[in-house]
């Protein structure tokens, strides 16, 4: 059970712009984002997109994505995800996730979709599907559920130092 | 349970260092590994350690190691520790896995040490545990559960196809 | 990845009448099934649904189904479902799973749905919900993620002795 | 990352006794625990070890132990861990656990040793291991991790109404 107390309700239009705001400020200050060169293609309320086109140096032996690049892209999603689902001036934290790979990560594209299952004050449970994009078609090739911890922004400031 | 065949013991001596040859060579293909700058700083039959170094493009918004950096340590940590639990002429594949974030990973390194828990003819269950040197001391990061399945060399070829 | 070779189709009509049986034998013949009163309420290829009535012996301290119980759902329900997906003269072994617990198992009873998310012919990925029906209303108790290992019938029996 | 504030510490002397005391008392008052008959035969700061022996009604269809009998001990032996870690007043609350099964859970007596990985003020990590006791001798068979929430007891009695 996520907690006791009554739960977040997804935020509205004001608030969730300025969550939303703070959500692309964060991921344009992650130099592991732009390293990957990945990008945030949706944002809704508790939901979010995020795609990563295929480079050599993203791949593994085989020619497929790095596993380590599903893994991101879940990590990065699911918080997102989260985060979008929570008031303004709250931060996203990911407790923990479990990941299944379903199918080799072959294709010109990889395509994260995360959605909020059960939003909460301290804990929210998202889960995230990967996709392989595939002479545009879309295969399924991961499925996760992750565990992420709501903290006042506040707060965290005083973690990161 | 994760086969019913006898177990597979740990390749000795001259197997090993056969397996140990093909993990290095896998790991010199990897254009991700390369991309993030991890070594493999450390390996024997069912364990191995992982090593990758701060630099800005690792890093998330507050400044610490990405998590997608952690995670790709225990993706492609608990599958090598898995190949060096194997006989040559088997690869290793990725069928799940679960990490819990324990602390912020803040500092001058991430260090990645998996171990196999259970070897096995078709799965293989491997632990990893992630620390952040700072100031020469190592502090517990993170801690992870994968499965991994024991697949032909062959078979993986035509996979990768 | 969980397999290099061809997927398991769903198999059809008489094959599934075959498969079905074998579940409803296995079922009979578990005696912890019998203990928690639990039953198989619906069944089809690669799905299943699985439901148990409150009883105070059933229950952790504060009235709630015991988190137990849930984890009984989801470990039998993520099984049969993958058995489900299979071909006849297979057995179904859970090799690992997740689970969240997402709201109090408060309620009049706990149903619990698996349906396979990949079948193969090694490891098959089943999710699973659980609901607590309050009131003739279902509300969402947890959410899983399982990995069943395929193993043939005969092995299984050597297995068991 | 659990939380941004400071540890807790494993509670000293007195403070266990007095946490030590509710644990058993939830115990006691758990109907499900008396069913499955199983014992609390370990307790300290942080750790525990539950016990629970042979009976056909605990058993699959191949005579080990039903996977929801693993389940259950991973379940309530990680809660108890987190709250033998926590101060007196606070409840411990199952937010969400994975479980590899190593080996078939064949044996006279089921063991359960869960310990605290991380204590936290809000998220507190417990792995836990599963061993079947046969002749006397003990075999991995299960390998866990959780996550458990802090709650105020006070609270929970909310959430249980």
């Amino acid at each position: 059970m996520t907690d006791g107390q009554a739960e977040s309700t997804f935020p509205p239009g004001a608030e969730f712009e300025e969550v939303a705001q703070t959500i692309r400020e964060h991921l344009a200050a992650q130099g592991f984002m732009k390293l990957i060169g990945a990008e945030l293609v949706g944002l809704s309320p508790g939901q979010c997109t995020l795609s990563v086109s295929r480079r050599p140096d993203l791949l593994q032996q085989y020619g497929m994505f790095h596993g380590g690049v599903t893994a991101f892209l879940v990590d990065n999603g699911t918080t997102i995800a989260a985060m979008a689902a929570m008031k303004p001036g709250r931060a996203a934290l990911t407790a923990e996730y479990k990941l299944n790979l379903l199918s080799p990560a072959m294709g010109d594209q990889l395509v994260c979709r995360a959605r909020v299952v059960k939003p909460g004050n301290t804990l929210v449970v998202v889960a995230a599907d990967v996709f392989a994009v595939v002479e545009g078609r879309e295969k399924h090739t991961a499925t996760a559920l992750a565990t992420i911890a709501v903290l006042e922004l506040d707060g965290l400031s005083k973690v990161a130092r």
